[in-house]
């Protein structure tokens, strides 16, 4: 149910008996040695599963977000907060003046989190037909106690965002140990701070709990569509 | 240390041997029983002990923050969050123009979190020279120990804002029972859920909780600023 | 009637009876040896007065205006004209949204007047039901006319502004000649031509001068906001 | 020396031996019985002459400016103060880009003047080693002590803006009661108190005031040119 | 029908039988030998020729188009695609407000075409009641066959811009031969390749080209109008 | 070469041997029987072929474009200019602040080239040592020649755009008569006048003419990026 995968003919009919659609957003930012794209890669992939099981449509993923704290790592594309705020409006304005009534953003970078939610109270405000949600598939207890089971912390760059879909090279054996960055400081010093981008635990972890962690997120997203 | 007790020649005195500067950001807002501008009232109190014992300059507060959730409550005044970042970019890069180089931005209210930091990380990346951080008092461990260690979890518009100098009347005896809000939806849905505006638990503690939780959130500002 | 002493049920209850709210905007800036808050200090204080007398809400102040010429005297915080325009349309949209049709913006600072007039009438235009009005209290004539009596002219940061709530220090005895500074010239050149930031004329008056100057403004605010 | 009759290869002959350049500001709106570009061509008819007599180069005019409190008059075209206070900035600080470094800002209407003095300001600070300037020829004393003289006080659209190029039509004879209207009302509100939008006064003068009249401003002018 | 040749009453008896304005727009910027407001004079003659004969009003030409390009020619001033966009959306919005329904800007500069177009769409799709349609008289076939039939393909700068009314001086006998400068390109590189501002052909055509082809544009013109 | 497929340290390696990168544009909007995203998936496929040719990098590309004369189709995304001129603005100051200093916009949407042009002359004005330059398949000669020699004119949504890889259905056998939208023309007339979205001629070719079509543009592009 992807919108590239279609044609307005395809949107049109599928309106005349649905209005949800889901808005993914995410961020082109250093993930140490996963894919610069990761915060894209897995809501999309968990989207595609979650959507077909529900017939919902996917607009085309935003790939750029907020991440000025991880400009020093070459690749990392960062939007200022307004900038994003106002191109999401666009988008979803745009959709509700078509006939969409249900937005579910599935949000796959924390560092959008503080803007999205109140722009989506404020277009709702605006709509008060609208049904807007967020959906944020690591924060979610059934997935994030996966990892606790496993006794695996979730971390930026760490085993939990290395899945098949985002790994694009070998990653270190030994762990990491757990770095803290100060909330607020330049991208200089983050770098200085991080090394390798990741910020600490295993690289990666077990095919069967990746298979476990995806599953839950797929059945997680399948519930907040459902909730719309 | 309040800028509305000094003068600009009292300023450049202190320029001549300081650098240092506290913003406060808050909220004009719903608190349920207590102040609409409770958001404002906690870090400024907190400031202006915290920075008499460093001697540390602090800027007039902005009394608005980003709180569309709350619009349906009436006092409830909020700004988009793109208008509320470039207000903070104008007034923080005015303050470097002037010779302050090491900013501590204390927020009282957890709706601004998501743009001021990729805000102080941008000024930061532009000024490389600067010194920014985030101080939030209510999330510092030593001043959340104080509410574990009482068995009072916080919540906003409960006893956790309940001080003598944002009390504006009685509050009810009764704990509350904790309401969930789903993060994103509407000002009239959240109002519809929330009722009085509190999340729930008591509305109010001993006085001598309240005394050592401000103390322990003193101490953890003028950590925050020591460490500028 | 100051937001910070209310909850937002009190608003609510005002709200039933009421439809007027006061916005006190000035600035945080220079004004020789008296307060940089001085144009926030003196409208708040008058306003206390007059809105307590005509039961009257007063919104957070704005402690923030447009003072680019003032920007090398440190402690001077200014906003862009664009910024301000924008942050006040915001609130005083949302003070409309929620039930207030009769706004009088009480503006401290002269720098901002060309900014408000404007976005009073272009608010005004959009909600025809709406009534807005601007009162600057050192304009107005009655007040004048105690100035003019005393044979004190008012200008910038002398006596005119040195009130008992605004006083940080001394000030020197003699009257200072009158400074003429160019329209539009900058920051630099400006504080090189008024050095102490005083405009000129004497830097105090007598008490009873500044207590029937005050009592003035406070007459005018409460006419102000009875032909709201 | 109006940019319309030249091409670049003069304008940059100009730029080897002089740097001053002439920005007229105005507005499209309603002047009763004059034109609606009243604010626009008297600026531009006294820098001719006093452009011509300094051999200084006039930019084109902006026919647009600040006039919300009119738009109730058809032909009135009006721009959000912020809108044009981006304008002239990328404007102003195109010319400072190609080698102008002394701007005069010739402002035909009143309700520019507030954005005007801060961004002039603010450029300024920006450019160090520019000039900036605003002038305002009916506010000049010579100019104005012309109308004093013959008793004639100046009113938006009466006499004083009534010149041989402004008028496009017959004036009544009578004079018109002055009128006062609030500041900050709204458009329809200003409409039902103007009437024909003169703010009273005679509609006209002798024609050998208006000569007199008109010489002070270009005299004015070139003195406001010969200052930069 | 120039609006400053009207006063608001004139406009006001204008809509109680049309709703139809011109909004012209183009660039102050390089043009070889010929003037550099060329891109409005040109529009702005065919439009008094063809207003006259089809009784519309003309509104004040927006003198600054989207020319960066020729930013390192001196006189050329550009503005920014945003702000172009945002300015006339306002210009057109308040004409809307005021009860002009039919609006067709005739555009002298295709730098601004790009923009011109969305935001007409943009202002149609918002006020389903308007007709908005863009003129571009260089590009009418009617238009261009004249300089087809004649040989004598239009370039910027060259024989096409150089009419009675743009010509500011001699210009070069031969032809130029033609230039080719890549899109995008930086305004340094665009002067290097460019030379004397025109992109190739004759400076000049015979005068009874030039009135064939000018009479051309007033017939297209004629014809746009009655399409509104 | 596609930043999806790679970690932050393969671009570092990246950058100390190259500085090129290729952006990519296009739309989300209505291309009648052929996928919605046709705008982004032919230039992305055509990059994806000329980049691994010349090995060079490609961002991710941005699948929202101005298209607001389909808002009336469903699936349509359109933004306003202003914003996607912000948008890009930001993604490639922040590139070039990373060492990428050779910049190809590849551009799948007509509709985005009047924003594009203005744009990248405006960063190679402000960054002299940039190379910008804007590729436009369809547009190149040597691509459109294979058009002209099948005697098979390229139009909106008709065989130009129906690749494998943006096919989504079946198409009409029956070639469909041209339509001509006049410009500036609202969505809703739009639609009314192109009814299934293509603007004429045949809906498909023959797989050996896309072949060769597609080779083109693949090898236009490899031209592109060596002239960069």
């Amino acid at each position: 149910m992807l919108l590239k995968a279609m044609n307005w003919m395809d949107v049109e009919r599928y309106l005349q008996q649905d209005d949800r659609i889901v808005i993914i957003t995410g961020a082109c930012e250093q993930h140490g040695y996963v894919s610069l794209l990761s915060d894209i890669l897995a809501p999309l992939e968990i989207a595609k599963q979650a959507c077909r099981q529900e017939n919902v449509l996917i607009a085309p993923p935003l790939p750029f977000g907020i991440s000025p704290y991880f400009a020093a790592y070459p690749g990392t594309l960062s939007l200022r907060p307004e900038t994003f705020a106002v191109l999401l409006r666009e988008i979803i304005e745009g959709l509700m003046a078509q006939g969409f009534k249900r937005v579910l953003v599935s949000n796959g970078h924390g560092g959008n989190t503080g803007i999205l939610i109140p722009l989506l109270v404020e277009i709702g405000n605006a709509h008060p037909q609208a049904r807007l949600a967020l959906f944020q598939w690591w924060l979610h207890p059934t997935v994030d106690a996966i990892a606790q089971e496993a006794g695996l912390p979730q971390h930026h760059a760490n085993w939990s965002e290395n899945f098949t879909f985002t790994r694009v090279g070998a990653v270190p054996d030994a762990d990491k140990e757990l770095v803290v960055v100060p909330r607020g400081v330049s991208a200089a010093i983050t770098r200085s701070l991080l090394g390798d981008g990741s910020y600490g635990g295993p690289y990666q972890a077990a095919d069967q709990i990746m298979e476990r962690f995806f599953a839950a997120a797929v059945q997680a997203m399948v519930g907040a569509i459902r909730e719309l």
